[in-house]
């Protein structure tokens, strides 16, 4: 992958508080059309452990993404919009993650967008039912990787990254985005 | 009030995301029993405006508290529990500042406790029934203040500190509080 080529640098949050995960795609300079349009420059998890404390936990989840965000220097984020699950517990407890990862993107200046799943999907697969495995594989396509990411939080983070890097929005040039 | 007669200082914290109050209980060096064994250094409330990006209000909110936390140097923290309310978008919302401020309290390493409202009821009125008007003369009669505090968010964040320093936690020296 040459650096060179890229053009702008999308960061995708799948908010999570034990996994959070996150996903970096460049756009490709002169590249025509999706496939081939987008390259994944990185992708993964912060994982944090269960016999920390909250506070504990929620300041690496901060390192965590600040690191990402000063080693690939993202232009745009996307963050996934939150809905209640079935454990409301664990949903407020992933509210309070997604406090402090919207916190680490303004902190950093980074403009950022919320997506809810269907968006996402729509965006990546091309219609807001797709599965969890299409929307892998089409991860994989549209990135051109030899294995379909994991684990899933990461696989989730890239979908976002694409949509983010697809998003009409950019191209009008809104502010915010 | 003479600030070398404080012993310990507390900061309660009533998360909130457009509302977010705080009050700074100082226990008194000498002091017997539970009146005038406190006294009341701050309290405020923290406040972003609904117009504002999601962001910039979870920015505004961190900068506040730190502000605080600066100003009055607090030795422990009590935030309260959150839990599910009618309006659930809200809860999400509440949850996401609450990040905020548990990170917040991590990254100046102040050690927290967490009180849901019925512990602060117990601890301030004697019994976990009481009304929120009840609880605002103790916090005045408690603090020996002139008036009731205002706003609401502000007097139960100063329930909270009260609760803090006569938690027999901090008696015992356990680590963390």
């Amino acid at each position: 992958m040459v650096q060179s080529s890229i053009k702008q640098v999308f960061l995708g949050v799948d908010p999570g508080y034990a996994d959070m995960g996150f996903g970096i795609v460049g756009s490709m300079r002169g590249a025509v059309g999706r496939l081939g349009g987008q390259q994944c420059l990185a992708y993964g998890s912060i994982q944090t452990a269960k016999n920390l404390a909250v506070g504990v936990r929620l300041e690496q989840i901060y390192a965590g993404l600040a690191d990402v965000i000063k080693r690939y220097k993202p232009g745009y984020a996307a963050v996934e919009k939150l809905y209640f699950a079935k454990n409301t517990k664990t949903a407020l407890l992933v509210a309070e993650a997604r406090g402090v990862i919207l916190l680490c993107l303004q902190q950093f200046g980074i403009p950022y967008i919320e997506f809810d799943p269907v968006q996402v999907k729509l965006a990546v697969c091309g219609h807001g039912c797709a599965t969890k495995s299409e929307m892998q594989k089409m991860v994989k396509i549209l990135l051109t990787l030899k294995e379909t990411p994991r684990p899933d939080d990461a696989a989730d983070a890239l979908a976002l990254a694409i949509a983010l890097s697809a998003s009409r929005i950019l191209h009008t040039e809104r502010t915010p985005i």
